[in-house]
């Protein structure tokens, strides 16, 4: 990449010291520290389609946003909220139609038997509630997750969220992901199912019993993890063989991200509980539980749900737009074509940086995992040195859960060959920079 | 109230049994049993201020709309909501000016030592964060809420939500609503505070200990708890002695319902935790956390928050517009204003009708008993007729927990002096047919 700016060297369009410090002293007092994505802080005004911009004007590639999975400020999405919110917005106590018909068609993309919706307003209160109806229906407590996981912000999903470093209770048992390094491509569904099969039987010793098996479909706060295709099969028996459910959390691989609909479709299973999250809406606020009739109908009997906001008619405009934006744009499809130019890419690099060990995904989700290249341990210094190098050179990653070692790209699923290409080429120019 | 509808009589503009019952049968498989509103169900097709309009064009006078607080549809928070979300949503771990500002304007709302602002994606997270941050400050467990108090759709905020009808587990602990025929007006706060000290005593006594009280300021589904003015000063006294917090949930009394900003201020206490939710941002999905500036940098010290939605630009920009209407077209003032009106025509009501035993509230929050004539004994029978005969009179009106008795008023707070009027007589002419 020709005028790459190399680390250390400050973007032109960044604020100055001064004014960056007094930014932060006020955003300090009113919201505490923040975690910033970029160091120093990125400020965004203006997102267009795969593109983010600063207040300089300069335009930023951004291959981490899975939040507006159709496009920053997709102007279809942005004009049914706003059609809906003038009109009406209410709680879901009332016959509604824009809600009923965003219910029937999304439950509709779903495999038998799961066939009921219960709408939240966000992916934790989806995940919240998922494990109310696991632990209603099976009458017992425990969860098994994976231990770089992070499936929510609710204090009954934080407890279930390894990746957050909190002290888990002892109903909660975690898992290895799926590395194929563990046991190899050919043994990784077996081995992974030895996991569950171990954790649940110790649940089930226990007072608390073995409720469910909560995966994010594509482990992407564990460093993406999705390959063999199918390697979940087994996991997935044993989870029901020992009596738990199988919840599928597809707020990150939802919605085509996988370059399937659904991160689950990959692997040929069907959950019992799947729950939805962040692309559901683009950015508005929604998430969905979806569930088995009888399981839904369970719910209800027992301790029906309710949420202000939840189910609303803009948040199915929202929604329903979404779903127009991703047939009508075919982004699962290009999610698949534009993810396997990365993919290639991205392994090519692999060939020529040692400091890329491995690169993992599908569609457009991968982990690239950063190490020495003197001892191919891992190496979360290089992967922080390499996102803020990329952001020098106005390209936007992130980095994935536990050691930080892995860069994460989840690009909008709208990016382009030539986006693609662009953002090739300046990770090879911060990569020789790394090398 | 001339043409007044009898019960039993549809409204010209009710969908006919067969077409109800196919609206119903479709809606059921997706989305399980509703609870609706009113029966037969409302179909509310546009929302314009105080007011809701079903197919026919029908005009419904909406008495019991409290998230579109600012009123239906408002122009100026639909456009922001429209132009912040075309220009950019992301995530909070950016610089954005909206996102600061809004947090520096709406904590400066607040009395100190109240400082730092969470920002979640609806009132059920923020009491869900509120839990954590009391149990982690205090270190112990234990909650106090009232009775028929509801705070959430989360796990743990329906597991203190005695209101939702379930099992509570050990460490969370009820006190009647604080109803002055309990106790009588004067002696009302001491004897609130005596349940607090009994309650916090047993939780102390057992492992758990004592976190938190936790109170709607306005009781509003215990029946609408606001008088006398000052009433929970011995309360908060008693928590805070026995080492527990104070969290005021603003969810329902929040942002002018009372005639007064905050409804703890009627009571001239300072929460050590404010939560809030749906007036918040007049539908738009938003909640938030006020807390103290230290109790905000322990929780970032020891499992800092994130919320893919929570804190994002386009919920700053829906919450600033709701503050600058609130201001502009002075809704806290109207708030109490057309709120005495309707105070004084519900009194008048109750001395003309032994049906109404008691009316209750401040600012535009009223909780109204509906008794049998005869025996005085609560009568939730008649509230159910009392409510779906308004609508059929084009008057839209709640209940509220716990036995359902208790008629729930709380319009838009932009309701005119007219609309009060025009209430009261349909509701006279409500309570003629129920005599």
């Amino acid at each position: 990449m020709s005028g790459l700016i190399p680390p250390g060297v400050p973007s032109p369009t960044e604020l100055s010291d001064a004014e960056l410090e007094q930014r932060l002293e006020a955003r300090r007092k009113w919201l505490g520290e923040t975690a910033f994505a970029y160091d120093p802080p990125l400020e965004p005004v203006r997102g267009d389609g795969v593109y983010l911009y600063d207040s300089a004007g300069q335009r930023y590639l951004d291959m981490h946003s899975n939040v507006p999975s159709v496009g920053h400020g997709h102007p279809e999405v942005v004009s049914a909220i706003a059609a809906q919110a003038a009109t009406l917005n209410t709680h879901s106590r009332h016959l509604n139609n824009a809600v009923e018909a965003y219910a029937a068609r999304l439950v509709g993309l779903f495999p038998a038997p799961l066939g009921g919706l219960i709408m939240t307003c966000s992916g934790s209160e989806a995940n919240d509630l998922a494990l109310r109806v696991a632990r209603l229906v099976t009458g017992r407590q425990g969860i098994i997750v994976t231990s770089g996981a992070r499936h929510g912000s609710t204090a009954m999903t934080a407890e279930i969220s390894p990746g957050l470093n909190q002290p888990l209770p002892a109903h909660v048992r975690t898992i290895p992901a799926p590395n194929p390094r563990l046991a190899g491509a050919d043994a990784l569904g077996s081995w992974f199912a030895a996991r569950v099969r171990e954790e649940a039987a110790i649940l089930n010793k226990t007072g608390a019993g073995f409720a469910a098996l909560v995966l994010d479909s594509a482990f992407a706060f564990d460093g993406v993890f999705t390959d063999p295709p199918g390697f979940l099969v087994e996991a997935v028996e044993a989870a029901r063989q020992a009596g738990g459910l199988f919840i599928a959390d597809e707020v990150q691989a939802g919605f085509g991200r996988t370059g399937e609909l659904w991160g689950f479709s990959r692997h040929g299973v069907v959950p019992d509980v799947v729950t939805l999250g962040k692309p559901m809406g683009n950015g508005y606020p929604v998430g969905g539980v979806v569930m088995r009739a009888e399981h839904l109908a369970r719910l209800n009997a027992s301790a029906p749900y309710f949420s202000g906001c939840g189910g609303s008619p803009v948040a199915a405009a929202a929604g329903m737009a979404v779903l127009d934006v991703i047939e009508a744009e075919k982004l699962v499809r290009n999610a698949g074509r534009s993810g396997e130019l990365l993919r290639k890419g991205l392994r090519r690099l692999a060939k020529s940086f040692p400091r890329v060990a491995a690169v993992r995904g599908a569609g457009l989700l991968f982990g690239v995992d950063m190490v020495s290249p003197k001892t191919g341990a891992p190496d979360p210094e290089a992967a922080g040195q390499a996102i803020n190098a990329l952001r020098r050179n106005f390209i936007l990653a992130g980095r994935a859960a536990p050691t930080s070692h892995i860069l994460q790209l989840r690009p909008p699923l709208s990016i382009s060959a030539e986006q693609v290409a662009q953002f090739l080429e300046g990770f090879s120019g911060v990569l020789a920079t790394l090398a």
